[in-house]
């Protein structure tokens, strides 16, 4: 019961954070299920593309803004898949009632270790969406979306 | 039963697909499986990223080279995938025993009426994956590829 309702959690994450980033203008899709039949670890949870330019994420859902330890085989298909994509490989992370953060990764972040450690502080510290768009030189984009809100 | 039989032969057909542009050297993802709980018209069958460059592929398995049709409304969901992400549109059509064949699609191809209509024709002149290749300017590649297997 605990699995199924905190995969429901991961979904409900991944969804709204497709739904952010395609209201921005992205293309964007999300990784098929977990499952038997489809390995999952082969694919980010979500890419989003705009204008060829590639963020490719791995999405965490937390219930506080403790640290995380992810697989780190995970982290490195994650940027192999960035690499092969020219793109920027992040962990997302969503924790209720707080905005979503953004965690770059890089192959000099890989520690030797069989796990990819994110601080509390990493997690306070990294930026939300506007750093995404900022890495990706796509900032126009984002008073664009702000100035729409407005309105 | 032959419902089942025919999805199964379009994730085959899918699945190779991936794996062909995998070993070319672009990052890959297939779309969420069709099914109740999720709408795969949202989304493109394989979308496929190398240095920035993207493609976006409708996949079509047929048992001969006959002409298709397809819904007008997943056409237009792959271009306006397409036209986010900065890249191009295609029917990949798979026909056993031959190679795939790649039409590119265009608002401008779009007739009035529900369909879109590719003919025998349309997917005799098309052309294959390095066809693809060279309309992303990836040409490079290709002649990598070629090497490599025939080492």
């Amino acid at each position: 019961m605990r699995v199924v309702k905190s995969r429901s959690k991961g979904y409900r994450a991944e969804r709204e954070l497709v739904h952010t980033l395609w209201r921005l203008g992205f293309a964007v899709m999300r990784a098929p299920a977990s499952g038997a039949r489809i390995k999952k670890a082969e694919y980010p949870d979500v890419v989003a593309i705009m204008k060829g330019r590639v963020a490719v994420f791995e999405v965490k859902s937390r219930a506080s803004s403790s640290g995380l330890y992810i697989e780190l085989e995970q982290i490195k298909k994650l940027i192999d898949f960035a690499e092969r994509a020219g793109g920027t490989p992040y962990i997302a992370i969503k924790i209720p009632h707080k905005e979503w953060k953004f965690i770059k990764v890089s192959k000099e972040g890989i520690k030797e270790s069989k796990t990819y450690k994110v601080s509390k502080e990493d997690i306070e510290k990294a930026p939300g969406i506007s750093g995404v768009l900022a890495d990706l030189g796509l900032m126009k984009t984002l008073t664009d979306y702000i100035r729409e809100s407005d309105t």
